[in-house]
C-alpha cells in the first residue's frame, strides 16, 4: 500500500499526533478484527466468546504476528504497524519509536477504560440485596480461596523447590487474587450472572480483589523492608471497606438526585454522561485509595442498578461496551508471551516444572472453595471452585511489582507468568463444562 | 482531598501508567461535566446545545480555570489535574510533566475519535443520493465560498496592511475551510441534516475540505521553496476525487458483503464492530492520502445509510457519540486561548484591527455564496451562507503549519486565531437564527 504515500513526506508537515492517530486507528482495525474472529470462532465451535477474543489478542500480539505489540512487553520486538507508518511516512527511528510509545500508551488506557466499562455494565446486571444477601457465604469462598492457595505454594516452593522465604512468600500471594473481568464475563455471556453460584462468585471476586491488595501491599513492604508496614496495612483495610460500605450507603441516597438530575436534562448524552460521571469519578476514587479502578466502576453499576433508569441505562451502555471491552481483552491477549511456555529455551525448563507445581496449586485451591459451600445443597459447588480460577491480569501486576523490586528468580517470574497464562485461558472453557445449558441469545438482556 | 493518599507513596510503586489513567478519568469527569452543564444551559436560554459544550471548553480550559491544559497549546501553564495528582501521590516535577503530556496525548486521540465518532453518525443520518442530487449546487457554492474569502483577505491584507504577499496568501488561505463538524452538529441539532440547506452545506463543506487541503498545499509549497509544486497538486486532487469517488462505487457493492457479514455474526457488537473496522478504516485511508480522517468518517457512514440495517447501527452508535463526541467539542473549547482578544496586551492591539477585517471577510466572504444559489427559489439561501462560516479546527491547522513555518507575524497569527474563534462561536446560535423552527426531540431519530 506505499502507493498512497509517494509524495506524503514533501507534502506538508506530517506532525507527530496525526501519525500516532493513524496507528491507533489500525491498531483499532487489528483489535477488533481479532476480537469479532476469535470470538464468533470460539462461540462456533462451543467455547466462551471471551476466550477467542483473548486468542484472537495472542495471535495479534507479541507471541505471533507482532501487529499489536506494547513497549512494556517486548522493547526489543518492533510493531509491524508502528515499521508500516516508518515506511510509509518516511519517520525516522526515533519519531517511529515515539509514536509507536505514545501509540501504546493511547491503547493501554483505553483497553483500561474497557475494562472499567466491563465491570460498570457487570454492576448494572447485578444486584445489591442478592449480593448482600450471599454476603457471608461470599466472604467465606474469599478467605479460603486465598488462604489455601497462599499457604500450599508458599510452603511448597520453600520445601519443594528451595526457593528462599521472601520470594515465595511473593509468589505465593500472586496465586491469590481472582480476576474478575473474565469470569464476570463469561458468567454473563451463559447468562449466570445472577444465578446463586453467579452472586457468590462475583461478590467473593470483590473481596478477593481486596483481599488480593491488601496481601501484596504486606508482601511488597516485607520484600522491600524486610518488615511489615503494620499502619500501612490497617489504613489500606479501613479504606477499603470504607470505600465498599460507603459506595452501598451513598449509593441509596444518591441514586435518587441521579434520577431527578436526569429527569431534568433534555440535551443528548442526558442518561449516559451522568452515568459515566459517577462511574469515572468512583474508579477514579477506588484507584486513589489503592484499590483497582474496575472495582470502583462496579460499584458505581451496582447503585444504578437500583434506579429506574436501570433498564435504559443498560441497553446504551452495551454498545459503549461492544466497543471498548474489546480493546482489553485483545490487549491483554497481545501482552501474553507464550514464548515463556517454549521448553526449547533452558532457561524455561526449570521455570515449568515451578509452573506445573504452581498451575495445580492454583486451581486446586480455588477449587477447594467448593468445600466452603455450606447450607444450601442446590449451589453449584464445582462452578463456584472453577470461577474462581482466572489470575489474568491481577497475577500478572505481582509479577510486574516483584521484577521492579528484583526479588523474583527469572524461572520463579516465568513460572507466574505460565500460571497465569493457563488459569486465565482454562477457566472459560471449564466454565461452560460446570455451567452444561446453552448460553443466552446475544441481544438479550438478563432481568435483574 | 489529600486525605486520601497519606501512606500511598510508600503503599506500593505508583506507575506510571496509573497516574495517566487516573490523570485521564479526572479529565473525563470534568469534560462531561463542562459538556453537560454547558449543554443544558445553552439550550435553556435557546441556543445550540454544541455552543454550550465549546463555552464550556472554554471555562474548564487554558483561558480560565485551568482544569484542562494541552501542553501543544499553553507549554508553560500548568494543569490542575496534573498538580492536584502531583501533589496527591508525590511525584517528581519530571514525571508529573510527562504524566500530563501523555494524558494530553490520550485525550487528544480520544478528542479526535469523538470528531471520527461525530461524522460517522452524521454520514449514517445523510443520504448520499439527496446528496447527489444537490452535487453540483454544493460545488458551485463551495468554490465560490473558498475563492471569494480568499481573494478579498489576501488583496485586503497586501493593500489595507502591507502584508507581503506570501503571508497574506497563507493568511488568505487559513479563511477558505469551513469546520464541517460543528455545522453538522448543530444542523442536527436543529433537525435540518436532510433540508435541501443542510444537505447543500454538508455537500459544500465535504467540498470545501477537500479545496482546502489543496489551497494549504499550495501555499505551504509557495511559503517553503517560493514556487508550487506542480506535480504535488495534481497528486492531491486525483487522489481526493479518487477517494471520494472509489468510497461511493466500491460503497455499493460493499454494502451488501456487510449485510451478509452482519447476519451471520453471533455474538455481542455484531453490528457496532464491523461498522467500526469500516469506518477507522476509511477514516486511515483518508489520513494516507492526506484528507481529513472525519472525511473518510463520513465517507463511511454514508456508505452504511444504504443497508438495512441503518435504523439498528444509528441507534447503536448514539451512546457511543454521546461518549466520545463531547470529547472532541469541549477539547476545542479548551484549547481556545481568549488571551489574544485581550487589547491590553500591547500585541494583540495590531492584531485585533487585522483581526476585525477577518472576520468580516470571512463572514461575508460566505454569505455571499447565498448568491451563488440558483434555480429553486424555496431555499433558505442566508442559511447556506451562515452554515459555511465557522473555520473551527480547520484555520487553526493553517496557523500551527504557518508558525511552523514560521511566516506568520505575531499579531496575523493573532488575529487569524481571532478569526476563528469568533466564526466559530458566532455561526451556531445564527445559525439557529436563520432557521427559526423549534428544535426535534433529542430523542428522536430524523427519518432518512
Amino acid at each position: 500500500m506505499t502507493f498512497l504515500f509517494p509524495l506524503l513526506a514533501t507534502a506538508t508537515d506530517t506532525d507527530d499526533s496525526s501519525i500516532v492517530l493513524a496507528g491507533v486507528l489500525l491498531s483499532l482495525v487489528v483489535i477488533y478484527l481479532a476480537s469479532k474472529l476469535g470470538s464468533e470462532l470460539s462461540n462456533w465451535v462451543g467455547l466462551p466468546p471471551v476466550l477467542g477474543e483473548l486468542v484472537g489478542g495472542v495471535v495479534v500480539g507479541v507471541s505471533c504476528l507482532h501487529l499489536l505489540v506494547f513497549p512494556e512487553v517486548a522493547p526489543s520486538t518492533s510493531s509491524v504497524i508502528t515499521s508500516f507508518l516508518q515506511s510509509t511516512v518516511g519517520l525516522s527511528p526515533q519519531a517511529a519509536a515515539d509514536a509507536w510509545e505514545t501509540q501504546s500508551e493511547v491503547l493501554g488506557v483505553m483497553a483500561e477504560l474497557g475494562a472499567i466499562v466491563l465491570l460498570f455494565e457487570i454492576g448494572l446486571e447485578s444486584n445489591l440485596k442478592e449480593l448482600l444477601a450471599v454476603g457471608f457465604q461470599a466472604a467465606v469462598v474469599a478467605v479460603v480461596g486465598v488462604v489455601v492457595p497462599f499457604a500450599a505454594g508458599t510452603v511448597g516452593l520453600i520445601t519443594l523447590f528451595g526457593i528462599p522465604p521472601i520470594p515465595a512468600v511473593f509468589a505465593g500471594a500472586a496465586l491469590t487474587a481472582t480476576s474478575i473481568g473474565i469470569t464476570s464475563r463469561v458468567l454473563s455471556e451463559l447468562g449466570r450472572l445472577n444465578s446463586p453460584e453467579g452472586q457468590i462468585i462475583l461478590g467473593a471476586a470483590v473481596i478477593d480483589d481486596v483481599l488480593g491488595i491488601i496481601v501484596l501491599a504486606v508482601v511488597a513492604s516485607l520484600a522491600k523492608t524486610g518488615a511489615v508496614d503494620v499502619s500501612n496495612i490497617v489504613y489500606l483495610i479501613l479504606s477499603a471497606s470504607g470505600f465498599l460500605l460507603g459506595a452501598v450507603l451513598l449509593g441509596n441516597i444518591f441514586n435518587k438526585s441521579f434520577v431527578v438530575i436526569v429527569d431534568k436534562l433534555k440535551t443528548r448524552g442526558e442518561l449516559v454522561i451522568p452515568a459515566f460521571i459517577f462511574a469515572f469519578l468512583m474508579a477514579y476514587f477506588a484507584a486513589a485509595i489503592h484499590l483497582e479502578t474496575i472495582l470502583g466502576a462496579f460499584a458505581a453499576g451496582l447503585v444504578l442498578e437500583e434506579t429506574d433508569q436501570r433498564k435504559e441505562l443498560q441497553k446504551r451502555v452495551i454498545p459503549i461496551a461492544d466497543m471498548l471491552v474489546p480493546i482489553f481483552f485483545v490487549t491483554v491477549g497481545a501482552k501474553t508471551d507464550l514464548g515463556v511456555l517454549n521448553p526449547a529455551i533452558p532457561s524455561n525448563r526449570a521455570g515449568l516444572i515451578m509452573a506445573v507445581f504452581l498451575i495445580a496449586v492454583a486451581i486446586l485451591g480455588k477449587l477447594s472453595t467448593a468445600l466452603a459451600i455450606f447450607g444450601n445443597k442446590q449451589i453449584n459447588r464445582m462452578a463456584v471452585g472453577v470461577g474462581m480460577i482466572p489470575r489474568g491480569e491481577v497475577g500478572l501486576v505481582f509479577v510486574g511489582i516483584g521484577s521492579k523490586i528484583g526479588i523474583l528468580s527469572k524461572p520463579l517470574e516465568a513460572a507466574i507468568i505460565m500460571m497465569v497464562i493457563l488459569t486465565t485461558f482454562l477457566a472459560p472453557p471449564l466454565l461452560r463444562l460446570v455451567f452444561p445449558q446453552p448460553s443466552v441469545d446475544v441481544a438479550e438482556i438478563p432481568d435483574s
